[in-house]
């Protein structure tokens, strides 16, 4: 985990410096490595948020704060990602 | 989706005033309906990214910013999400 964290920090920091397509193109690239490594949309919410309070050192606090309510909302979401995982193991 | 839109809004400024178990409660009601409404994750995050701009007007365009890089990830946990969906409405 610790390995994806340093990965969305470095990336993020890229996409936040170049706005490029080659920086989204490697989000896509991100996403599909945590998919395989069963990485929760909980746990992206985590990263993206921890990712933020290292880049952004004065962050507002309430703005870090709303992220554990939209990691609340993801957890549902996380849920059934989950119940997709094991029907798609079932069915191979 | 607008009333989507204002709901989540309501219930972030709600939890950021209260951080209370019971305004993280409605987050996961919140959560119930949107997959029942097919709302997928990016669109979450699209939620969340509209009303922190509302909330807080002065906030980082840069922290803006960042959620397009979020929003770009979570399109592939959307994707297998909606393979979930369908793969449950053929079972039944």
């Amino acid at each position: 985990m610790e390995i994806f964290k340093s990965r969305y920090r470095h990336l993020l920091r890229s996409y936040l410096k170049e706005s490029s397509e080659k920086a989204l193109y490697q989000a896509q690239l991100f996403s599909r490595k945590s998919i395989l490594q069963q990485i929760s949309p909980e746990e992206i919410i985590s990263l993206h948020s921890e990712a933020l309070k290292e880049i952004f050192p004065d962050i507002q606090e309430e703005v870090l704060l709303s992220f554990d309510f939209l990691l609340e909302v993801m957890v549902d979401y996380g849920l059934a990602y989950q119940e997709h995982q094991s029907m798609r193991d079932q069915q191979f």
